[in-house]
């Protein structure tokens, strides 16, 4: 029998991607949804793609009682809203995904970055950090993941190797990435107005975009030392897809193209959603996938390492790596539901 | 066990297309891929998103007796070419299922359009028109399909329930269509040019369409008398989707918009692609799924019918059509593979 | 010396196209913008294009006493507004030129489309109907002039010389337009976010749309008789353009392609705005500048006439033409200041 | 009386670029326009915007002789070409404003970089680097100017004030940059192609780019210093625009954001096409215009320093650079014909 689910924010894009992908899952069930300002809707009003799969489905208020009933609760809510209702469920639903910020970084991080105090840091540490490439056995010994930001997904996944392998220094790290515009939400504003960002890119968040902390905290972790990194995001003109690329100072000598490419693939060997490929990969080879895809290069010229990754910012870097999380929590295949690959063109 | 497939022209965005939705069939496998110019290359390294699924699968020449082999084989081949390959292959493939236009139409439609005579006309009645919506009992009946084009696909579904139940009259009908840029295929062209039909819509084709004969087919089979169609198509910058907005006259007294949705929801009921709704359907609904929008009014001003339908072109107007012609060719059920729900955003 | 002009709300993006258009024109200067919601900030804070033309320009209240002190005053408001405030520029102005609905149409036909009544009908005959290549005598005579909408302005002009002509019926017309989305203004909205409309396409305000009342209007105006016309808008993904793609049944027979052409050249012979051209134009032609792109085909097939109108509906859709018919009211050059030709690509 | 220019290679983007720009230069008049594969075809046909302003013009085989006759030429051509026909026209036209590669780099940059001799090595000298803001004299005492390509001039006006002041260690400089699709030209290819390119970003040319070595070649001119820029291409689905994002390590103790923007203001004070601006500028803000917005930061956290610069590849970085060579070599007004600002939205 398939775990009940449910999906706490599910109004947005991060919860229609959730219940776009869970509607082919063969082991979970999506019996409950809430919208706080669209309860009572159908999904079907506010995604027209979803009303096929869930006709009868409409959102609802969140109550805890109710989501405490269930298996396995995936939250997709505005940042700070986590933390709020984590307390009522964190004892009470055996497996909780977050996908928002409130339980990705240790304490004083997040008040670092976020500019205000948790308000429940006890609960940070039930959640393992949902970046499951770096992060597996944390993850399967915990019972609720924080998945992390598609950003850091992205960049962490690409320098991972070179951080673990002790190939470059853990500072001095630069990372200039490109999003699409779905990674701003549903919530209307100017720089998500179509005449405004279409044919336009810009650079936004500069030297403060929060998602610095988690790329920090995870190439620490692979690193075993501090790990220091300039995060720039751009905004693209497209709906889908994260392209980061990175920058790193060698810590070695001897580094070649080739065996950076070799280093990577017996880094991510095994792994079903990696893909390590020679040439650049563009973003629209993960449109719609959960896959990752990385290249890495040497430049003898410069003595500099690049290293490049690319997902789908709704997918493997939002609700295709909760459901990879949820996957590993339950005990299931971790690709589960997973398995339909990116869409071309 | 699963059929054995060939996908014959793969190297299109149509063929492309068919690998990625049949990566998920249960019960089709692909173990062959032709694609002339580009025999001895990966299908990872024409679409990286396809590397994923199909890690050995490289393009291999047309090779009649190998295909001959095979339980299924789809022809996704540029138009006139399946006519040509057609006499090798109809007696020794236990299913056909061709997307081209070579044996969508009777012979001498096919003249008058294309301008050229047929060269296998004999083959043409082997092949049903693979509407299933419109023509299942005929397909069921046949070995093999002719897939039609997604034009016509997007405006017979619109119209069909009007000229079946004789609500509106067959001729003077107007279909004004649009069509993401992939519907021009993946051949080097400057209307498909980024710079040229980013930012701009033109219309194209215009009174010379050849999907215009595939319409009025299709209208007057469910019509019974012959209807007459000007259909323009517009090409629009984005690069999935077709928009089929079309008027008829009414044939009848008494219309209402309340009257003509209930037709409609009639007419479909039951059909696992087709969804009638209230509001005009926006094409991005159906980006990535098999799925076909439609909604329908009466302009009680100026007394005239209108109909939209909205379809992914590679989807339903192309390879989801055809997948779902060989699920009733072989007898399994008509949406397996073909579950996956739209990509919103 | 330049007459001094006032722009009435320029903090939208008809206002913005005002400014970025006057910035180059020889004879009138801008030394007013009013921003009731952006008063105090500077118009390059809004745009960031402008503020290099216009350094110190900020946004202040309106002030019925400062504008009743210049030369000229663009109304560029959202619908209903220009009402209000008319009473009190009307005579002080002299001359007014509307960018909104207020005063295109006769106090019935506002108040039946708009559902509404009109405050302020005994203005508007005051106002001309801005269409100068229709109504170029009626702009010259009066002081103050209605520019009219995007749409009906393409439709109109690719329609107008077969109703002049009495070529085709003034009933029965259908008008299916397509508009880039800036012409749904700077306000926030998910029909205007990006992540909802790009790789979309979808109708919009079905049989109710209330530009339908000018294309009547104007197409009465040339034709003598009453015209009626089913008018579909799609909203496509680009910032820029409608393209107008017009039916219209014949009224006399005898009709072709050729001589239908040949009436349009010399209908628009002398005009500095409109091409006749052979093939049909894209919108992008037209992006940035004044101009309208005609074609016009018969169908002998199907017996029936086809016009397409193209322009860019922030120019000749609004702003331009603002300025055009600014021009003739102050007796300028018509072309003055509207010289620039459409950027491509 | 005008001037009479031609521009040879005028079917491409640059040149038809070329073409609207001229079409309002006071001074300038285009008298001729070369084609090879489109001799006899007009200006309109390829180019539908252009045919309006000028109607009679048509493509002519290039003629030496033809163009000896004229008061100016301008090269738009595919790299190589303008080093052949220089030798015919150094010394026949007064001036050349050559938008190719050709006479960029001294000869062993050119060698190494484009991997072949140089046929015209000894011309080189002739032609300034046209970069006005940074080679202002040198143009003006030259009789021809090469104007650099689009990326360098983003790159190096964003960076010059840095390496002018001595701020920044010439070395270890990372440049990573966003193109729209125009930036590839009007020749079709796959990575052009609007199916392939829309809603996607990829790298390339990655550690090869050509353009590294007239960043590098400009910021050793103003630095003094062998410069070293890794230089990583972004396309990016726009039609227009780049996006400089350019990472430098400090030389000097004390720097701050404030200060920077300080030094920046001066550095450029009185520059008629640069405007420093406090945010990160969308690229949108110099669509159409010949503008270049720089923004500028210091990170304390990591050290390091930011600077950001956009322009519109086609005018400021191409055409639009090109015409202030031309008027500073004509001891024309150098903004003569540039007066246009952004179009926005």
């Amino acid at each position: 029998m398939a775990y009940q689910a449910g999906v706490v924010g599910g109004s947005g894009y991060t919860g229609a991607e959730l219940l776009r992908l869970l509607s082919g899952h063969p082991d979970i069930d999506v019996v409950s949804v809430t919208g706080a300002s669209n309860a009572g809707a159908s999904v079907g009003s506010l995604y027209p793609s979803l009303g096929v799969a869930y006709p009868g489905l409409e959102y609802v208020p969140f109550d805890a009682a109710a989501i405490g009933e269930l298996d396995l609760a995936f939250l997709a809510l505005p940042h700070g809203e986590s933390q709020r209702i984590a307390p009522e469920l964190v004892d009470a639903v055996p497996h909780l995904v977050d996908l928002g910020a409130d339980f990705r970084l240790p304490a004083p991080a997040y008040e670092q970055w976020y500019g205000t105090g948790h308000t429940a840091p006890e609960l940070i540490d039930r959640f393992a950090f949902g970046l499951p490439e770096l992060y597996r056995d944390s993850i399967t010994q915990r019972a609720h993941a924080a998945s992390p930001g598609c950003y850091p997904t992205a960049a962490s996944l690409a320098l991972a190797p070179l951080l673990a392998a002790g190939l470059v220094e853990p500072t001095g790290i630069i990372v200039d990435a490109m999003s699409g515009v779905s990674g701003a939400g549903r919530t209307l504003k100017h720089t998500s107005h179509f005449a405004e960002v279409d044919e336009s890119v810009s650079a936004y968040g500069v030297l403060t975009h929060r998602h610095t902390a988690e790329m920090e905290l995870a190439l620490s972790h692979v690193s075993g030392q501090p790990a220091q990194v300039l995060f720039t995001p751009h905004l693209v003109p497209m709906v889908r897809g994260i392209h980061a690329t990175c920058h790193a100072r060698p810590a070695v000598d001897g580094l070649s193209t080739a065996s950076l490419l070799a280093t990577y693939r017996e880094f991510y060997a095994g792994e079903p959603f990696v893909a390590v490929v020679d040439d650049p990969p563009p973003t629209k080879a993960a449109t719609g996938g959960n896959g990752a895809l990385l290249t890495v290069r040497f430049d003898e010229r410069t003595g500099s390492v690049l290293a490049i990754g690319v997902i789908d910012n709704l997918v493997k870097g939002a609700s295709g790596q909760a459901i990879q999380n949820a996957n590993l929590l339950l005990g299931l295949p971790e690709t589960a539901g997973l398995n339909a690959i990116g869409m071309w063109p």
